[in-house]
């Protein structure tokens, strides 16, 4: 079977860079000094038992995250960043993690090195490997990158072949090939991305190197079996027939104490199976310049190289094929960041074949990682550890990443509401998103755009979307609330207080009503309200002609016009989710404060530097603008952008509201009464709505609730905004997005 | 307590006019020539027991529907509008309404005349009122009017007077007085809208007038109680205490056998209320002119009538008082049509009075009406009793009802997709509404632009907009069929065949991936589509330029494109209520086929006579069009409109196979198999959605759905059309909106 000539079928070659990958990247919990965390792993992050992407490796203060599988490396990344969002932001705000392989200087005695509390099984598994190699060699950290070949490119490729009958004996064999070979060639990669220069204090019990190296995890004096263990990569029978051998004769614990740079892996779902579904890498350090330990060009790398592998010719000498690759690779391993390789002429012609392989077969492979390829294997100080060596320029490694990784850390909480990976979705969406990670519940993204995700717990699925919009609410209640016409006849029914009034659908009808509503306070509408426009409001008694002009103006905008009385008073959102009032919000237009100092200018410059305020709806507040709006609302005030305010004055820049225009959101969820909260959950009640926005005007939120015209509601809102409660301007932050998820999965523990 | 005084206060005037009616109608059933109808009452319309709106009176044919009480005048007749639209096709075909309310000619054995099937009780009540009163009186039909002035009317009336200070005391008062004038004054009536002026055969057996009369129903010949009963109208307590005593005594079976003209009604909820909430008003005769028995004119004269009787001063000498309006009442009911009446004097008063009133208080009232009332004063023939009498023409009363009968009947079954009343609405809510109203479903229409319907159905109470999205499909389902991307991902993961493709948000990966799609029948579209722009289909294979103009297409039109294989086969809808396919259509683009004789144009226009064809979708077919589209359509296949085809010959006048544009709905349920039927079902569970219109291309029903593309889903609608299933172009009708209704009401018998 000739790869190069399968590879180069037309049919083949669209599929060629086609793969899915799955990462699980470990990295030691350190304070902000680097020191080990003495703290337990956050219970902010559920049950280990089974959380499907953050669990803890040999030690308590091991993180380990497990990114779903994925088609593509960007789409991988992103998992692993906001598995990183998700982890900074359940630590301690004091914790950070340590951006190295090599473990941070580690306590004198082992004792203090804490196995990671798990069940009692996994214990003693760890409790094992403790006492045969001892819990210092255990603290290393790395990534696996689990990769598998495209469906559709083994199903090209097997099409055009004509070796093998069966399509999964094809798959395996091609697996082991490429196994085979990467076992024996790994040493290239340990040149190009080995990142392991220096052991820290306490690690090393044994002798060891004192010149840096390109990788200490990677050479003899990592991670490995305390024996020569004989596991086969002749067949896949072979190799499972001698893992399950050394695992009864009690030479390994359990197969998964074979420390391979490379595990074959079959379907999980299928334990007998025949077939190789994928191949697990090991030999991958952190990238300690990556807040998340690696980055795009080295998947690539490894994904054009394992592709590359693939047309080496078929080795009949196995054993000795991946015994040359383990010495090759312990040579490269252990040589000066800053050396010419001993196996430079091997590198080169690599590199010449390889940069061939690529440009025959047109990989769309970005040009600048070919040619910082080319550049490492010619200057052996641009590779991953020649550059950490240059780097460090000197100091202490420990100081560098104390350095490095707080950077990383700062990043990570720089906007706590926002998701790395998923920026551009609305903020509801991605605090639902972190807190569904955190809890362990399972995300998949459906539809960004239309902010359309799958959640999974515990094999139960359930869809939202804009975070949420559920299977929990009828698909009729969010039409009567989309309503304002239907919504206030279904709450007037039900006994609630809404504005009384008519709906119009003839002009002279309304008009002749006027002699009705002339000694009241009315609002006259147009019936679908589009950004307030046709809107009138009498405050007090008015003429006739002052109400038909209103009406003139508002049946312009629709065919039909409503008039209702008009109430006086504060607007309050009550928010409901599963009949709880979980948070209650004021929305203040936007406004500054003077200090007898500084200009109005100057103070809204002032106001929009807190980090909670931004543009384009993706910051829980918006900046306050300096606008014609802005200007012409202060005018009438009679002041102007440059004027001083005296200390204390108050001054609106807006006659709205909104958020979106500047406003401040105050949580009010404590100041008012369980009355008003009552009303607010019956309404929802009443409409049949499990996540509601419930719009009550209060007059006076002191009063009872049972009072004459203690409240009015004017509005139900269906799909209402999270963020907000989230990360309020003043006031407590509520986590709706948790009531949400324990609405979808009432056996979540929050 | 003045009323004159009262009634011109500014906070009352404009609520003189609101008021609350509710009617109820009994007529006849009888067969085309008008003989009374042999049949049971319909079947169709379910149980008897509870049908809120359409029940039986006396006799098995003797129809009664009751309308919901409304708050104007306009609204409750169309309420009964709709009740006949319902009856009417609820009968037999081959049965009508009798319009008038004196029975046809009945049998002459009474033994014939049979006893309405109801429950036993209610039985053994009508054989009572058989013995007692003989059968054929109770033939007689009429219309019940109840009547209730306006909560803020009494509301504002109370706040302006000192003599009461009790509501609830002063609404029973204004009531009583009002109901003691009505009895004195009700001649009045009777000679405007008085209308039985004979009997047919077999009605009377003892003598009677030989003359034509204003109204036998009220007059002493009439449905009256067999003696004298006391009932006192001085007080409610009083009205209730006479009426308890006369069943006491044996004189009444029950209170509602009293048969006066004026009926007491206190709120039902409330059995020992003291209070009087509305009265109803028996001496309604059927106007045979409409086709529902009553118009806005003589209700309207009700209402002010009322209201102009509330101004008359109060009486001491009550049962005098009322003594003497039977006997007028009598008098003037007897006079012949065309007689100018005894009490012209009085008559001429009074509208010399009422006129003033209208004019006083600026009633707005239709000065059309108030024209009429006061010719007919001056002019008997010009009264409802008079215009039969000369409609007659010397005719027989029966033969002229017959006419008049056969055209409502005719009108009812015209477009037999329609609901009267509302046939604004879409038409698959009119079919719905149809099916809920015959099954005895309260129906309220919340918004009828909206198409937002109420249903309650034995006190379980049910939201539905637009005919099909309800309580009963999750919120999130519907998004997800929206998003046709996020429907595709589900179903395809649980295993269905949909048309494989990708996605694109950048034009230079789409273009990348040409070799992948180069051997494929394909299409390029935009994620939305809007109307079928920016979508190339690629039937085979085709070249990168055509592939790069396609997907310049197509972003052109969003920032997301979608490449999916193209599937070559015929459409179907599947229709899919609660696990079940209710209806499979196959739609045809708008043709004509050639006889030899007629041109295009012309079988165009025949076939556009059927009366299921009409335009704005308010029909189940659309006309086909004869534009520019169609012309083009003709032009590329070698036609014009005016070119003959031969017989046999098939056209198509559009590509496209919407309904909308005149296209063909073509039921193929029971053409097709239950594996593709189980498909749908299943791919509608998937999505979790109860109500679904999932659409499969299918290259050839014939073939079991197992075998490799037999079939592709392409879409799932959410708000699927009902109505062009229930009135096919060709094949059976399938009422969905009956399955709908059972998924609302699980003990629906349909």
């Amino acid at each position: 079977m000739d790869f190069n000539q399968l590879f180069h079928q037309p049919s083949v070659r669209p599929y060629l860079m086609s793969a899915r990958f799955g990462l699980e990247k470990e990295s030691q919990r350190v304070d902000l000094k680097g020191n080990l965390a003495k703290t337990n792993h956050p219970a902010t992050l559920g049950s280990r038992d089974f959380h499907p992407n953050i669990q803890t490796d040999f030690a308590e203060t091991q993180v380990e995250l497990i990114t779903p599988v994925r088609a593509s490396i960007p789409e991988v990344l992103r998992q692993l960043a906001m598995l990183h969002d998700v982890i900074y932001r359940s630590m301690p705000k004091e914790e950070m993690l340590w951006p190295l392989s090599m473990p941070p200087a580690l306590p004198e005695s082992e004792d203090e090195i804490i196995i990671a509390k798990l069940t009692d099984q996994e214990v003693a598994y760890r409790e094992y490997l403790a006492k045969v190699y001892g819990k210092r060699k255990q603290m290393v950290s790395g990534i696996h990158v689990n990769f598998e070949f495209a469906e559709e490119l083994f199903r090209a490729l097997f099409a055009e072949q004509d070796e093998w009958t069966d399509f999964e004996e094809f798959k395996t064999a091609t697996y082991l090939h490429v196994a085979q070979q990467y076992l024996h060639y790994r040493y290239i990669y340990t040149y190009f991305y080995g990142a392991a220069p220096y052991a820290l204090d306490n690690y090393f019990t044994e002798d060891a190197p004192t010149q840096p190296v390109r990788s200490l995890r990677n050479s003899n004096y990592g991670y490995k079996n305390k024996e020569e263990l004989k596991v086969s990569y002749r067949s896949f029978a072979c190799y499972r027939q001698s893992l399950a051998d050394l695992v009864a004769q009690g030479k390994l614990i359990a197969e998964k104490e074979f420390y391979s740079a490379v595990r074959l892996r079959h379907n999980r779902q299928v334990p007998d199976s025949a077939s190789i579904q994928y191949i697990e890498l090991r030999n991958v350090d952190l990238n300690p310049f990556e807040e998340n330990g690696i980055n795009a060009e080295q998947l690539t790398f490894l994904q054009a190289f394992l592709l590359f592998l693939c047309t080496k010719e078929k080795v009949e000498a196995v054993e000795d094929y991946i015994r040359m690759g383990e010495i090759t690779n312990h040579t490269v391993a252990i040589e000066h960041p800053f050396a010419v390789s001993s196996l430079q002429n091997e590198l080169q012609s690599f590199m010449t074949a390889f940069k061939a392989f690529i440009s025959d077969y047109q990989l769309p492979i970005d040009p600048e990682y070919v040619a910082n390829w080319e550049s490492m294997v010619a200057h052996p100080e641009l590779t991953l550890a020649g550059r950490l060596l240059t780097a460090l320029n000197g100091r202490n490694q420990a100081d560098w990443a104390v350095e490095a990784g707080l950077a990383y850390h700062k990043k990570a909480w720089a906007h706590p509401y926002q998701l790395a990976g998923y920026r551009g979705m609305e903020l509801s969406t991605q605090i639902l998103m972190f807190d569904a990670i955190q809890k362990g519940v399972q995300v998949e993204v459906l539809d960004e755009q239309d902010q359309f995700i799958q959640l999974t717990y515990q094999g139960k699925t359930e869809y939202v979307k804009k975070a949420n919009m559920t299977s929990k609410d009828c698909y009729v209640v969010p039409l009567m609330m989309e309503n304002k016409v239907v919504t206030k006849k279904i709450l007037a029914k039900a006994g609630f207080n809404v504005p009384s009034g008519a709906e119009y659908h003839d002009f002279d009808l309304a008009l002749a009503d006027y002699e009705k509503y002339r000694q009241q306070a009315i609002v006259v509408k147009p019936k679908s309200t589009n950004y307030g426009l046709g809107i009138t409001i009498f405050k007090e008694a008015f003429s006739q002609d002052d109400y038909k002009e209103a009406l003139l103006f508002a049946f312009k905008e629709d065919q039909d016009v409503l008039v209702e009385r008009f109430i006086e008073g504060t607007e309050y959102r009550f928010f409901v989710i599963n009949q709880e009032v979980q948070g209650i919000m004021l929305r203040v237009p936007a406004n500054v404060i003077g200090d007898g100092i500084h200009t109005i200018r100057e103070l809204v410059e002032q106001k929009n530097t807190d980090p909670l305020r931004g543009r384009h709806h993706r910051y829980p507040l918006e900046k306050i603008r300096l606008g014609e709006i802005e200007a012409l609302n202060l005018k009438e005030q009679g002041y102007q952008f440059d004027d001083i305010l005296a200390k204390g004055q108050k001054v609106y820049l807006r006659e709205n509201s909104n958020i979106s225009t500047g406003g401040d959101s105050i949580d009010m969820t404590d100041a008012i009464g369980e009355d008003y909260k009552t009303i607010a959950v019956q309404a929802a009640k009443a409409l049949g709505a499990e996540i509601c926005g419930m719009d009550l005007i209060i007059p006076d939120y002191q009063q009872a609730a049972s009072s004459p015209d203690a409240y009015a509601i004017i509005e139900a809102n269906f799909n209402p905004a999270m963020h907000m409660h989230a990360y309020p301007y003043q006031g407590k932050g509520r986590r709706l997005t948790l009531s949400v998820l324990q609405l979808l999965f009432p056996d979540l523990t929050v």
